[in-house]
């Protein structure tokens, strides 16, 4: 097979796969998806030499959506602020769809996140980069003032991560919604910089 | 026995309950408690009469240092500021304390808690009656404007998550610092109120 072939199989077995996962409700080794397509083993094992290899096809397939509306946003002129929200409001209602339209394969699909989570870096990456140009495009417009990237990009991430984790999004759904998400955008945009913190003060009453 | 000797031997069981399933890194009920402290089964049953008697006391010793630093932070004069960073910051050591001083034991009772939310629920109402108290103090002060205490409720328990959930402390652990919290809560009452989002904007490009 030429290696486009085996591209174009990587990802026809890697769908394969996960509609045999949301029908059977259980993880897929490359065993099982060859006897449930009823096709060689060695055939399998041509595409995906390693079970390593499956896994990491399918959880490409999965992010393979969430990455589309990140590029589709990153695309857009719109204002930093406008376009962070959207980068993180299109994919929380993508992530929503998923979980209401079959919760139980959206929490396979999370179990297996957990376990096999350096698959999912790369994505996770690749939105953090993302999340970094906006936040510069954001500080040339005065926002997050004096903080690093890497320091906004962490504090904006856990301020919104019930939006963006798929844990939470199956576990919290009722009480997320895109307005809330809005709200704490704008509080971060108007709010959140380097500064000495009042919050924090001088003293802790931690050692009374 | 009288009700004061069964309330006694009800928060003592549940802590040896605790003590046995931190050391066999199970659950436990109440045929093995009764096994395992050499006792009679029937004793047991007197104090906890159901399972679920026992799940709830074990979920009560578990939150009741958690309770402990609340009330003494609900207890101080410190201004709104500092007051609501130390009610989540004292917890959030607290639980990352536990965290790293038994991993193993930690996810047990993080998985207990998905498992039987109902017995929590008390302690996350007694936690949001709190805090509800705080964004009050914080609004009588101008902070939060024009947000009905609920609102401000849900988007400021949402923004600091990661500080106060177990399952996101075990996960992302190393990522959570005080600094980031205090950053956080100074922006909150910096940048959250009623407002029409800049963020969402009157179109949103969802439909593109």
């Amino acid at each position: 097979m030429s290696e486009n072939e085996i591209e174009e199989l990587r990802s026809r077995f890697a769908r394969e796969a996960m509609a045999i996962m949301e029908r059977r409700g259980e993880e897929v080794n490359r065993a099982k998806l060859a006897s449930e397509l009823n096709i060689a083993r060695t055939r399998v094992e041509t595409v995906f030499p390693e079970e390593a290899d499956l896994l990491e096809a399918v959880t490409g397939e999965w992010f393979a959506p969430k990455l589309a509306v990140m590029d589709e946003v990153m695309a857009t002129d719109l204002p930093p602020r406008r376009k962070m929200y959207e980068f993180f409001a299109r994919r929380f209602l993508l992530l929503r769809d998923n979980f209401k339209h079959d919760p139980a394969s959206f929490k396979l699909y999370v179990e297996m996140g957990e376990r096999y989570f350096e698959y999912a870096q790369s994505y996770i990456d690749l939105a953090d980069h993302y999340l970094c140009e906006l936040i510069a495009q954001a500080q040339a417009e005065g926002h997050f003032a004096g903080l690093e990237i890497n320091q906004a990009l962490s504090l904006i991430n856990q301020a919104v991560l019930c939006y963006i984790q798929p844990y939470l999004i199956a576990m919290i759904d009722e009480r997320l919604t895109e307005a809330k998400l809005a709200a704490l955008i704008d509080a971060l945009f108007d709010g959140l910089q380097a500064r000495d913190s009042d919050a924090r003060g001088n003293q802790s009453i931690s050692s009374v």
